[in-house]
Order: C-alpha cells, then structure tokens, then sequence
C-alpha cells in the first residue's frame, strides 16, 4: 500500500463497467497521454457477472483534478463505466457513531493521529453522554443524540443536520447499539461503516459472544461490513477471527474480541478512505 | 502433547462431575498411592454449569487397567463422577466413511502410517465404489455399501454389522456425503466424528462454498464436530480458518478449503483417540 | 482464564520443583484440608530436564496469606519446590518505560482501565519529555529521565529509587530506546518485561523492520520477553505474527508491526500480571 | 487467481523494467490491438529500486505464442523489459528430489493430481531407496542417485543428465538433505525451489526445530525458497508459521512443523507454475 505523506497529492480513479478486451489500454493510455505516472494499479475481472473492476493511483505530475474527470468522461462513456476520481489533498471527513464502548473509537482516533487513517475527524455523535469528555479532550466535537422509539425519527434529522453541517463524507458505527433507518441510509449508500463482533453471517444480531459460547464454537471474529436495510447484511469489507477454547468464559470472548473488531474496523475504514473497496451487488472488491 | 511411542503404555483418566472441593486431593492421592506417575494433569472447572472436567495421563508404574478401574469405583462414586480409564497399549479401532472425495481419507491414512494419529484403520466404508484401488493398496478392507432411500435403512444395519465384525471403536465421516441416521448413531454416540466444510453455525447443509461466495465473506473455515440427530448441530471439537478475497473463485474456495477441512479433522481425530475431549452439554472441552 | 472481578480474592500457587509421583496428590489434599475450592489447576512435567510445574488458583475460602504461606513451607521443602503464593486482592504495580512511541504505552494503559490487566500503574518513566502530557492526562505520574553514555549509571540509580519509592513489582519497556544495565536487572530479575519489534530470533538489535524488508520475509512478528543482560536474548513470554508482501513498504511494516506489538506486549503483561508465567531455564512456561 | 481448467489455453505476460509513464498504456494496447482479453493483470512499482513488475494474464482469441513474442520484441525494447511469455497448454515439467522423508513430495503428488498444481511430474530423484516403491506406484520415474563427498560431483552430473532428457523445467528440492553444488544451481537458476523447516532467517542450517525448542519460541515456521549458492540465503516465496507452546515435545514441532511445510511449499511451487514470481534483487514479487 502506497504511503500517503508524499510531497505531490496522489490521485485515485476506480472504475465498475462490463469486462471486454481495450478497457487497460484506454485506461494505461488516457494517463500516459497526460504525463500521469501510475505508481499502483489493480484489476479484477469478474467471470460470474463480466463485470470489470480496477482502481489506479497515480502521479498527476502538474494534471488538474477537474481537468482530469472532463477528459475522462468521453473514455468512460466509451465503455459505460461508473467511475469516481479523486485526489489525496483532500482527506475524506469522518463522523463516528458510538454509544458506550470506547474501545473502537479511542483505536480509530490513534491511528488518525498516528497517520495510519488518512482522513479528519470533526464530529463523534452518541445516544450516550458518557464519552463526551473522552472525545473533547481529543478536540473533536461531541454531540449528545438520545434515541427513543418516538424520538427516532426527528433525532435521525438532528443527526443528518449535524452531518452536513460537518460536511461528513462517511460515517463509522464504532459499536453504535441503535439500527439506522432507511432513510438515513438512503442519505448515505454505501457510505456508512458498521463493525459487528461476529463472524457474519454467523451470530447476527444482539449478543454474539454469548451465542458464541453457548454453540460451543472454537473461533470467534468479528465483520466490518456497509450498513444496509437489512441489519447485518451489507456487503462485507473486512473479517477476522481469533482462536477460542472451553476456558473462555464469556467475559474472555469480549475482551478476546475486542482486539479484533478494532482491527477489522480500521482496516476497513483505511481501505474505504483509500477508495480500495469496489461493490460487486452483494460482494465487495478491496484492493489492498 | 505426549508422544505415544513410549516404552511402557500409559494410562489416561478422565472425570466429569459436580464441582466441589477435594476431587485433585482424592483423584492425585489415588495415583499416589498406587506409585503412579502422572506425567500430564489438565482441569477445568465449569461455571456456569459448576461442573468439574479433567484428564490424567500417567505412568502405570505396574499398576494394571482391570485392578486400577476396580479401585477407582469408590473414588468415583464418592464424587458422583462420570469416567473413563484406558490405556495406550491398545489403540482404538477407526472406521472412516467416504463418498468420492479422497483428500481427508488419504491424509488420515499418511497420518497414521506417520504416528501422528495412534489408531488403527481396519475398514474403509463408502457409498461409492471409486476410491476402492487406492484404499486396498494401502492394504485397508474397502467395502462398498451403496445407499439410496429405499435402501437406506437396511445398508445402515450392514455397515453396523461390518463395524461390529471389524470392533470398531469409532467413525470418522471424510466427507460422506451422507447423513446417518438417529439409529445408526445411537449406537456410536459421540463416537462419529464428521467434518463440515464451513465455519458453522455459517453455511450449514450444503454447498458451503457457494454459499460462502455469494455472501462475500472474507474468511471461510472448516469444522470437526461429532454428528448428532440434527444435521451439522453436534458438539464443535475444532475449527479452523483460511482467509479469501474477491479473487477467489468458487473452485479455489474449495482448494482452500481442503486443506482447512484435513487439518481440522486430523486435529479431532487426534485429540479424540487420545482421549483428549470431554462433553459439557452441546460444548466440548478440548484438553490439548 | 478466570475473572478477576470476583467478590472474594482468589490466590494463585505457583510451583517448580524435581518431577516425581505424589506432587498433585500433595497439593490437592494441601487445599483440600482447608476447604479452599480449586478453580483453575495446570501442570507441566519437562522431559528433558524432569521439572515439575504447576499453577494452582484456588478460592480461599477463609484461608490467610500468611497462614497459608507458613502451613505450606513444610510440603514444600518435602519436594524442594521453588515456590510463590500471592493474592489477587493486592495488584500489581507496574512502571512503564518508553521513548516516544505511544502505541504500546496508551495500549496498556486502556486495557489496565477497560480491566483487562490487573494491575496498577503509578509510574511512567521515559528517556524524552514529549509523552508527559498524554500520560499525566490519565493522572499518571511522569518522570523525565534523559540518559547519555556519561549519566547512564546514575540515571539508572535514579531509576531504582523511582521505582521504589512506588512500590513498583515490575517493570514493562514499551518500546524504550535504551539497554537497561546487568546492575539495573539484578535489581529486577524476570520482572522487566520487554517487546522487540521483530520475531526473535531474527532480526535482533535495531531495525528490526528495515532488516525483514531487506531479506524479504513475508512475515514479520514481535516478541515479548524478559529481559537479560543480553540484549533481545531473555526467555520469550509470547510473540505472534503477520503476513507481508512485497507490497508493504516499510512503512506499512512499521504500521502492521505495531498492531502485533501490542497485542504481544498485552498478552504478556497479563499473564504476568496473573502469575501465569514460570521458567524453565531459558525458556517459559506459560499457563494460559 | 484464475482456474486453469478453461477450454482455451491463456497466455502469461511477466515484465521486469525500470518504472517509468507509459508501460501499463503500451502493454495494454499490445494486447488490445490484437483482441487479446486481460484476464488478470497485476503490478507492483517498487519505489527504492524504481522498477516495474508485472504479471497480465489473458485470453488469446486466436493469437499465437511465436507471433506474439516476435511482434512483443520492440515493445521490449522500448522499455528496457526482461520479459517472460508462456502459454498454459504448455504445463511445466517438475523434478522432485528427496531424501527420506515422503510428507512433502506425497503432498505434492495429491496436489498435482487433484488439479491444485498444474504441472507434469516426470521424475524423483532421491539419495535414498526408500521412497522407490511409492513413488512408481504413482506410476512416476524414481532414480536413486547416492551422494558421497568423494561422488557427488559426478552424482550431480548424472543429475543432470537425468533432468535433462526427461526435459525438466524446475526443481523442487522436498526436505532434500543435500547442497547442491554452484555448478548445478548454475543449471537451473530461480529454478530450483527449497522448503527450510524453519521461519528464515530464524534457525537455518540442520535442526531448526531443535533449536526453536531450546530458543523457546512460541511460534514455528517454515520457508519456501529459491537455492542459492548460500544456504538457506534465496529469495523467500512463501513462508507461514504454526504457533507452539512449552507443552510441545521436539516430536510436536515435527509433526506441526510438516503441515506448514506442505503448505507452504504447494503454495510456492503452484505460484511458481502459474509465473507468478518475480525477483527483485534478493527479494521476491509475488502475485497471488
């Protein structure tokens, strides 16, 4: 993976479009024609559904972005592409959901500052006001959202305000115990990062560990997956799975899983700030 | 773990009983008493259950299997204990069942030709009649035992009859691309070992693969479990891992996935004839 | 592993001695006659050198320290065991030695608060100024104590008095950028506990991640151990590891190790902590 | 990674050159004007030595191996290419040499079989009788070619020979207890695969398991490696690891170890039939 403190703003372009034979040519030759040097190029073609997917970072060498996505429009209506191009001198804004558990916000926070998370912060809202002076101390906004069954509805609109009024790109669900309506997701497809401590599609729902330990299972994990309609159904970014034995109690399984829903969370955050993950109807394409 | 191929057989006890004070006293003085030397003790007190488990394996010393299990009864019904005394001079007998996959069969054979498996294997039992020159080349009796529904549950009562004429102590399914039925196993309880090619409880039944590819999972695993009435349900003995990416394709999901499924089952068997697993209701505990 | 967070404080046994018969008979009737409950038993017999090991944590059921400690001298002279009984209603207390890496100190220290490691930390000491703030915000003492070649030994006596005037049991290098001297670790003996960035025995000294690049390993992993007056040579209490590829730049090696570092580090911590960790020579056994 | 049971052979385009704008444009249009299709393409700029590797795999439609490598030749040259293009209707020849131990060359053997390596076995070489009997019952040609200090010399020469007329592509040295000479390497440069029974550069040379035991480390491993002159010192392909405790006997680390060394070594030797290895100075480029 490439690293991001260079001098000269990288720039990204992702392409979805049907798989046939000139796609890399068009694609290799609209950079070169530009002076454009690709530093990492990654392709996949799918057989299932002849779909092409492919991500270029490149050097712009003096190419402007909006000068760029012009140009590219002819090549990418050639072969009927959805495309998104972006650049590196503008991070991605991120907003993270929580409620109680900190454990998932406090990593995501550290590895932003530590460089590892190239995005901004501005905003962290819970249904809870016990992080508050956790996340202030940090200097990022704070905005205490309680949630009932009558309030859902008109606090689901406090939160979208809030939103846009932070200019958030893409939200993280860091352990946030409330589902999100359709039509706050609809606001936000495929731009809302939620992180479960199950192995989905195992142990969907409230309570995994203590499904875990009464299934008898010998492998726990945990799923970084896009929020969808349908809870824990959305396509999945990132999995991993820690070893579990009968000395486990269910104390143990949380704390065993914790360490790895921060992993799973941050490396899926990195590779959806990265412009890495690609969707594939239900699948996801990370190119990392 | 302890390698078998020691001079003197050992002996290995194990005890499931309610928990309380005095069960290490009374169980590490009978071994005592008697000059034996225990070379590995592991415990485990349950909870939840309040439930105590352990396994000793020991040097006999002299002591011999028939006087030490006459001795032991007082011990054991003191404590109300559920046990099992054998020794390692005669190992079990393994029946292995098998439908045309051969990649689980031939590693528990080389295993077991290596020492790593301390059995014997007097009898192959299949549905098909494909593997047969591979089986008998390894000079192992092959018997083809072809099923459909009409016969289903006649064919069981010859392979009970082949697994009673061979005194077989258990089965292990490699594969079998069949399910048994409650009669069938009812006469080996928590004696047929099978193993799932998917991380259960994700993707029971079958076609775990496909399935696992449709939903996009990024880690897919294979499970040892023993095989009760309902299908894929048993008590988990093992499980294990192998991450995949949206590269793979639904045959190389099955390429990894063999070698997940042959580690895993080659890790319950072992354990198994070693008298390493224990039963907490539908858990087990593992003591490796 | 059992909880912590129990009302009555547990004690923990731990014992190396000659292997022989009649030890768990010894211990087990020892805790028997005093009505105190086993909860957790694990038990080592080396081969090679005829050591006996064993961890035994109990419920005292009334039972003293001090009481227990003098009534047990006799059983252990009987079997010339090494011995240590402690109870977990006093924590340990932990210094912590850095530079200017946080990761593995704010790792610690969250686990310490989420109560994942038992333990107090009244002191942080680090060779550079720049942690103070981090660490003082947690209402932690900090002390400054730069070493040069010309101060080194005095800084060290420094150290010591620091260390005792808090009371410290031992001390964690999380990522400290100097070689404590043999005098400083006498001081300490298999209580300093040590992560290096790389999978010892490779890649020992400094640049642990630039060396693993420039083999071209496509692993790379950490390590923590005691520390002895050889340098990255104490006896390891855990190391884990991650995949590389020729992908991952130095940085990325730097910023995966770091994952595993504290991972590592935790791991060892807390089972230091819980008395978890014998030697055996220049290896450890470690009762997890 | 592509199945490679297709109706039509691919091609398979490997590049090594300086990195520079322009080459992805002119690999892509090379294929596109001859309605090539790309199947797989992948790329790695390695920043410290400024150079380009890449891997295109793709569908011929009707294009000829001959024709394509003439009419590829000024493509090469422009860009200063050390270029590689093979077709798979061509599967590679494979020599395994062993000495006494059949895990690995029975593994192998499976794999190969089960379509996992697709790749031609004419030939074992082995300085030991032993393996003879399995090795012809695979219908394989086995030679046994003893090695003195005083024979060697001529020994490798009839080596030599044998791989020779049986046509042979590359080596794969299964737990082979021999060096081979420069003069032989000479032969077969890049060309002949070694699995070391240790995580390199931990523990090279005889007894890696030996001295993990005594090192008490807590993860094993092993190494799958192009020969060199320098033993144990190749480009490192592949390597994984198994983790281990105190529990562990020297036999447990053999028998562990053996599973990560088939593992390990399949994935080597199938990359190295697919063209997926690229060498970078000492280090490797893999494209899985």
């Amino acid at each position: 993976m490439s690293a991001r403190a260079t001098s000269e703003p990288h720039g990204v372009l992702t392409v979805i479009c049907p798989d046939r034979p000139g796609i890399i040519a068009a694609l290799g030759s609209f950079f070169a024609e530009r002076g454009a040097n690709i530093v990492e190029a990654q392709q996949h073609s799918e057989l299932a559904s002849a779909k092409f997917f492919c991500r270029f970072e490149f050097e712009p060498r003096g190419a402007r972005a909006a000068e760029l996505r012009r140009e590219f429009a002819p090549v990418a209506d050639q072969f009927a592409m959805e495309w998104r191009l972006t650049f590196t001198d503008r991070p991605k804004r991120m907003a993270v959901f929580v409620s109680k558990y900190d454990h998932c916000l406090l990593d995501l926070i550290w590895r932003q500052r530590a460089g590892e998370i190239y995005a901004e912060i501005p905003l962290v809202i819970s249904n809870h006001p016990d992080l508050r002076p956790i996340v202030e101390g940090f200097g990022i906004r704070f905005e205490h959202v309680p949630i009932t069954p009558e309030t859902k509805i008109a606090q689901e609109q406090h939160e979208l305000a809030l939103l846009a009024e932070e200019q958030v790109d893409f939200v993280v669900l860091a352990r946030y115990m409330q589902v999100l309506s359709p039509v706050f997701l609809a606001r936000y497809p495929m731009r809302v990062i939620n992180v479960h401590h199950g192995l989905l599609p195992s142990f969907p729902g409230a309570r995994p560990y203590e499904q875990a330990r009464e299934r008898g299972v010998k492998v726990i994990g945990a799923t970084a997956h896009y929020a969808t309609e349908e809870l824990d159904d959305g396509p999945i970014i990132e999995q991993d799975v820690v070893p579990v034995t009968h000395r486990d109690t269910a104390a143990d399984l949380i704390r065993k899983g914790r360490d790895v829903e921060r992993i799973v969370l941050a490396r899926a955050v990195r590779a959806h700030v990265e412009d890495r993950v690609l969707l594939d109807g239900r699948r996801t394409v990370v190119f990392v």
